[in-house]
């Protein structure tokens, strides 16, 4: 286990679907950044499950506490501790599929690696843990906006073929994002995915998507060659979230198709200094931001729990059918915008905070 | 700067391309591990420069010293410290542009994140400094095959647009990868992406493309939830290689077009356990090795260093026409192939070693 | 903050003696270990105040929950939580000394570190802090027990003047130690002990004092040249606790005034191997366990809060005559014996898993 | 192995006393820090073998290079690599004693650990390994001394029970230290040093001691609580040098003997805030520093390696008398003062720079 990500701003989680409950510590907080559990609850609402009727009907209230480091409203530069109550504590009752590793899940993978599992609802590999993220990633977002006046916004890029046209990345707002349930920011595109969405749901079937986010007003020269550059941190970043299968930074993949005189992003002057004409460097050179937005986008597979029965093994080798029971999301791509905002948040107050130190 | 990767078996790099040398210094590799510097020499010859006429004509040796760490040929399980002296150690004479920051290399954001930079070559940012993970990456590999017989292939997947069909990731070798100066495993395709490279030489111009790679032999259980997990520092590690731009594990960006019916990957019984039928996951689920082979992408970005004048501006903002002299790749897949296949070397050896300290 | 200790047997605190609780996440611990809050409240129970006539009568009860980890009395592999309420999280009056910091406590200090400081108790500098260091270290013992044997043994050496004689270390059990309030085992010392924490209680002042430890059935080979030595973790593990001045191994400053022909531990057959005839050398050689008890003792000054009136200035540097309140132990010495067995185990337990993953 | 301290101003060494040499790689130096070998080389002669009459004839220059991280005299903000090649790098013949552990040398425990050891000389727990941490403990120093005007001076406090009067910390001086071969700053107590050195050395015998350390200049608020407390940091990075058994800060030991009504160190105004009139603490309070100086003192055994004839067993259990040849020091006190500065400015430039982070 590797619950630990930064090395300045450090966020260490804990917990899983069953238990009291899950959490987060932040070490390294700065010291008299106001802050309070109002701060933090929003994105985790963005997150949590049924706040919609394309996520699952299962409810939960995610309401966060902040067990110390804050006094009087303000950080203490001691230890931030924040917890989540489960709302029901106890293993459900995942007894018929005790003994099948479900496909494309981590049942199989975490007997292999501890011998022992959570006996329901995939215990440590559950999306229930990226609400500790989530947390801990609002704290982060506070301390970037309040210091640098940093903006991160994401958004539902893609889901199946359904793709929307480039984002004006100076520009768009969470408010536009949040406009649609799937959190699409191009209205037509929106319904279409909405539509496929319920589409897929009644077929009990799943769908992946894209997500796309921007990072503006990150200061030149943020992040740590040679191993620890922006881009490095934010990719491990990102494919830490469950079901992620892919990143790319500013022209990525695609940017493998330019021939490099159109593909160099060549400089200009601007109010603040040098900037670049265009910004197929996704606002990284050399694993250094450069001033420009930083720009990414992230690969969700489609959920690996489904409806339709599936012809696999159980943990004997035994041909079994599995039927799934139970409410999942059909796209977790709407929920999860704000687990990358706050991945996202959590690299760059690191980085943030490593820079400062050389200055 | 952050020059260490690796919790346990954990690498240190330095130097740059002005200056003695370039090395590595190699902490936690087990002890009694037969290696000399002939298990090393290989992978950099694949790297270095100069090695066919697709790449530049400077020729560099880069050979490999073991200053400490072996004796009569046996790791002591201390430090192993690696050199490679610099041939010409003195910086050149970039003079021409030393005011010019180059578009889409490291020149300003080094100057804004050090308030200094080298005067010549890029520094710590030169793709020189790549052969020090070469180095590492090959002690890695020799531990990781003497000890559980794991095979690392990485190929030329694409050039720009030139894309080969799919690998036979269960049987691809080095020696078919090696068998053009492109590396690319498919001699058609192979033979096209020549063509372009010449052409984009005469042009005075650069391409991209695409890595792909596979790691076989790898046990079920590596991998360390819930921040490194085994795609994540996969990713880490890849995107901070210089000149990539994205990272896609199993399925990738194109998966995110299927349905979960069809992407999720069933178990079946195979000689050594459960196995899946396809492999979607890429070898990994809840950031855990599955026993299947691993299988990933690696975007590279065009050659930043062109013939072509560029329209630019200097650090003072004065605009100014760039024409690149010198000798320079006009494409650096070839050269990536051996880099890839050490940091994926590097990221396995340390999950090893992590997850034996659970056993 | 640096809230964490340990690499592989991970332990991160939070909390202060106001808010919500204290806690700690243990990431690393191994699957399948037998645990329960049961395993953890004893040593919890032995460091809590109002335990004795010789302590605060002030009695919090640290009842500890586990919050994650742990499923069917079984460990998870993933991160435990423990959770230990404040009985009162609310900041308490310290009104009339607000502007005043107080002398050798870490007023001043945390206010220059932080430019803001818990309102009151010492925030993270209070002894409160040091319940979480326990409530890990008993499941760091309960892991070394079990997979090792090991016993781990401290009791208080001496207090002001008087000092035990040398205690015989491959014997001495926690319920010699527990015999008396002083956790001396020597009766006739620890009734002098008793005597004189009472007269300086009467008195209004405090007392210092040292505590020996042992460690047993340590395997040959924990310890990790040249920087994580284990001397060098045990000590700065040690000099963590709060109101410790000192650590010595083996010989320790005695051992500066032998001559080498004395100091040197000559080799014998032993049952399980190779010992030691002497133990001069406390159990470790070039940082690396040698199969021997080790042997340690460290130093703890008198407690920084009396009643006596003692003339200081304000932070405005007007002087002042402070006279501390409230009710505070004379000597922490009985209550820091199952600390420094804590701090103990939580070092040897990440040195047990790092020696494994060599092997 | 772990051969890397600190986690901004980062320090990894590799090498053993056979092997082509000994070094360090320092990652996070800041950048724009004028450096060069002629700031290196004045410590590693103040520790280097040869230098009098009192420490073992062999001689080795100890040479070091600069291999990369500089450029025109000016740190760049890369790694530096510092180098210091070995005069004779062959395995000496030490095989009339190859298979007899030595009596409280490390043979036997690294054998245990690793399953296999250097041929000779200790390999990595050769005091050998000390030349790299002075070589980048001047760095440290030298960034301390620009930045902070910060001071470090050790003396030899004692040698066998020859010990001075308490030093005035404030005015010490290195060349009151560097006036007598001994280094002990007060020239009576140097003489009868002298002597007892000259007649162990005569005897084939050794001599322990203490070395006393003051560090002046140091701002207030440096210290990571609560694992990284200046103390416990620094405890740490003493007992990782060979043969050290024991740390102390301000009172020490001594102090468990004192009341605190006496040993509170009350708060006074001086010319740069508050300080201290009496200083027990010794430069710190909960573990972050106060702004007076720190002072510690270093418990060294006496050397392992005497000419006596020892009774002892080989590594089969054999009985045998082992009697060294050779030259060796009969003590290292002189020797290791600058090893304790180098540690101390180690421990110091890395939580300089947290501190900065913070700010």
């Amino acid at each position: 286990m590797s619950s630990t990500i930064g090395s300045l701003f450090r966020v260490t989680t804990f917990g899983e679907s069953h238990g009291r409950g899950i959490g987060a510590v932040i070490d390294g907080c700065p010291p008299r950044l106001p802050l309070s559990e109002s701060d933090i609850q929003p994105q985790l609402d963005r997150r949590r499950p049924g706040q919609s009727h394309l996520t699952t009907p299962r409810k939960e209230s995610d309401t966060v506490s902040i067990l110390s480091g804050v006094e009087n409203g303000l950080t203490l530069g001691t230890p931030i501790g924040l917890f989540i109550p489960n709302s029901d504590q106890y293993p459900k009752d995942y007894g018929h599929m005790g003994n099948i590793p479900r496909p494309s899940h981590a049942d199989y993978t975490y007997q292999q690696k501890y011998g022992i599992r959570a006996s329901s609802g995939g215990g440590r590999s559950s999306a229930r843990e990226t609400a500790t993220r989530v947390a801990a990633g609002a704290v982060a977002e506070k301390l970037l906006h309040a210091v640098f006046g940093i903006e991160i916004v994401a958004w539902v890029a893609s889901v199946g073929h359904h793709e929307i046209s480039p984002v004006d990345s100076l520009e768009i707002q969470r408010t536009a994002v949040d406009a649609s349930p799937v959190r699409c920011p191009e209205p037509d595109t929106a319904n279409r995915i909405e539509q496929e969405i319920l589409v897929a749901k009644e077929d009990g079937d799943s769908l992946g998507g894209t997500i796309g986010c921007v990072c503006r007003s990150i200061p030149a020269g943020w992040g740590e060659p040679v191993f620890e550059k922006m881009e490095a941190v934010l990719a491990g970043a990102m494919l830490s979230i469950p079901a992620t299968k892919g990143f790319e930074i500013g022209s990525g993949f695609a940017g493998t198709r330019m021939r490099g005189s159109r593909h160099n992003d060549p400089f200009i002057t601007k109010p603040h200094g040098l900037g670049t004409v265009t910004n197929h460097s996704g606002g990284v050179q050399g694993g250094i931001s450069n001033g420009e937005p930083i720009l990414f986008n992230v690969a969700f597979k489609p959920v690996a729990t489904i409806g339709k029965p599936q012809d696999t093994v159980d943990f004997d080798g035994n041909p079994v059918t599995l039927e799934a029971r139970g409410r999942h999301d059909p796209c977790v791509l709407p929920r999860a915008v704000p687990i990358v905002e706050s991945m996202a948040a959590l690299v760059l107050a690191d980085l943030a905070l490593r820079q400062k130190a050389r200055g």
